[in-house]
């Protein structure tokens, strides 16, 4: 096990009606901006529950944050928090609100030229609004880390930063708020989920036995609860061990003192970039390309995922690899996700033009030993063509 | 799953060499109290390392915290905060040090007339002095947690209390201050550290599959890793293993939205008052006998654990049940922990003193139903006897 050091502070709200509970976690005297997306918590009463429990406070609104929200909108709420002086921000949405919100949080107050540097030159920032979250999508993660994805519109680029400062203070994970969710988001979000966490386990043994568990221990549940939320929105205990899932699959938690490999996220984001496809679509795309090709590389921990989560001990390795990799498709279309670029109407010639970007911002070598070059990426794709 | 809040800001710096970094962790203006036990971090070098990383620092010391931490030795320390205005609290051991310095945290600023109303009264405490930790005995997991327990030795008084002000800031867990455990307290570490997990786990299914397999995840590795590190005390990823299982153990994580049962802990607490034995040899005594009694109440869980830790799937449920716990027993034993009283010198006598001592406290009925009855102690007692 390699040495780590491991803080996650966030408070984890978790449960029916907790959103009651957010008035106690914010500052009394807060100049507070609620943001979200495109307007679902309207409909689904999750606005009224909010504003409900913030009756009395100063609220300030902005709505309108699209799915891999874009610097261009997020500026606009920027202003806002300049010239309103809000400090806080409860983002009230799924992974792209709380994302987009945390680069609101830290550009505010962000002294240089451009905002965008923060994301496109890895600028520390030095200080951000306080923001909570209250989560209405499983899947990123984004209510319990530092990350956040954001894309340039203009140039077509989306690309992730992290800081300490960006960690919720509180985030409300209440399973009745993802009830009426679209079926599309319910399977992106378990694939999401499910693609974190082999990002962070389907690397080489690093005797961290307790991680490996612990990783295996999510994918099983997501396997178990992951179609079943599919099939039955309104029943609550999937939905909840689901929810639970996602937010364990990206907190810090499996990933301390072991190997990382975000090859799949990386190739993924240029796929969503040109061509608009959901983010957890494209992790369905690609992981399963990914570990085909990397096969020698990650040998062991393959056998292990084929035994542990799959059940499969018989055939010769490539056998049991393939069996494993094949069983990880059947499970994304499972939950109605496709794996292959061709059921999103896009070709093989969109391969040389995702290596030419991954290339141009020296991403040459991918992946947990940084050897994943150009040809193996364009090997990955073609596999799940 | 239950309703929950979650939340756990404890730093944790992991791995070879990270005392070097506390002095980045405490406030460079602090007076500084490092609290130790009966001396053993000046034979192994702990001592030197702490020391060293708080060169140029205004550092006093408190030493012979006893195993069970007694309220009479703590309130000598309190003393020196007092006096001495210190505004941090660096707690340097095991358990028994950590929780003693938590005592010592609230008890300091406590204003009441007598301080062991924090613990025989739960009187909630308002302000207490920060502390860290470097854990050099993995079993408690007080390094990453709220709780305490320290014992009124005039009374033979063994009580636990907790407060969020408790957190330490950071704890550091460096294996290799673990290499010089005398090998009955990695015994004991590991015995501990297993009970925690099955008093989270083992009640009743509560369709919190995550949760279950977390529990599961620390109870295979204990049993893979726990003899490897009882043999081969400088191995240092067997030691790892077993510390960071020790901590994941009793951080709340594996216990967020599912019932949980601390019968065992509280019946052994009255056999070290009583008998002063060592606390993790306690739990080793009375949990084989709390399984046995309650395998009514707890049948699902405990042929779900009878599956899938110990691979027992033949037999009638007792049968499965019965070689569950004998597996359990035959694992406390291979780490020296010897699980009946015989073995301890205590006789049955002993028995109706332990249930007169929980009835006076009002603990008649234990466990997640809050029915175990003193009859069902009794029987969980006699069994190992």
């Amino acid at each position: 096990m390699d040495n780590f050091a491991f803080h996650n502070p966030v408070k984890i709200l978790f449960g029916k009606g907790q959103i009651a509970h957010i008035g106690a976690e914010i500052p009394a005297d807060a100049r507070i901006l609620i943001t979200y997306g495109g307007g679902s918590i309207k409909a689904n009463g999750v606005y009224d529950q909010v504003k409900a429990a913030l009756a009395g406070r100063t609220v300030l609104e902005f709505g309108g944050i699209e799915p891999n929200p874009r610097y261009e909108t997020l500026m606009k709420a920027v202003e806002i928090v300049r010239t309103e002086k809000i400090d806080f921000l409860l983002a009230v949405g799924g992974g792209s609100v709380l994302d987009g919100t945390k680069f609101i949080a830290a550009a505010a107050p962000f002294q240089g030229e451009d905002a965008w540097e923060i994301v496109a030159s890895k600028t520390p920032i030095t200080s951000a609004v306080p923001l909570g979250a209250v989560l209405t999508l499983p899947a990123t993660g984004s209510e319990m880390n530092t990350f956040s994805v954001v894309t340039k519109w203009e140039t077509q680029t989306k690309l992730g930063f992290a800081s300490d400062l960006l960690f919720p203070k509180f985030s409300v994970l209440d399973p009745e708020t993802t009830f009426s969710l679209p079926l599309r988001q319910v399977g992106n979000g378990v694939v999401d989920a499910f693609t974190h966490t082999m990002e962070q386990y389907l690397t080489y043994p690093a005797n961290a036995p307790l991680q490996d568990r612990f990783a295996e221990s999510i994918l099983l549940t997501l396997i178990e609860e992951g179609p079943k939320t599919y099939a039955e929105p309104t029943n609550y205990e999937a939905r909840a061990n689901v929810m639970w899932c996602a937010t364990m699959a990206l907190n810090g938690l499996i990933g301390v003192g072991v190997p990382q490999d975000w090859a799949t996220h990386m190739i993924g984001h240029e796929l969503t970039a040109l061509h608009n496809i959901d983010h957890g679509r494209t992790l369905a795309i690609v992981l399963p390309g990914v570990l085909s090709v990397r096969r020698e590389q990650k040998k062991a921990k393959l056998l292990q995922y084929a035994e542990r989560i799959w059940g499969i001990t018989a055939g010769s390795e490539d056998e049991r690899i393939d069996g494993a990799i094949a069983k990880t498709r059947t499970f994304f279309e499972s939950v109605g996700v496709p794996t292959h670029l061709s059921a999103y109407g896009v070709t093989v010639e969109t391969i040389p033009v995702v290596i030419e970007r991954l290339v141009s911002r020296g991403m040459t070598g991918l992946g947990e030993h940084q050897d994943m070059n150009p040809e193996q990426v364009s090997k990955a794709l073609t596999i799940s063509a």
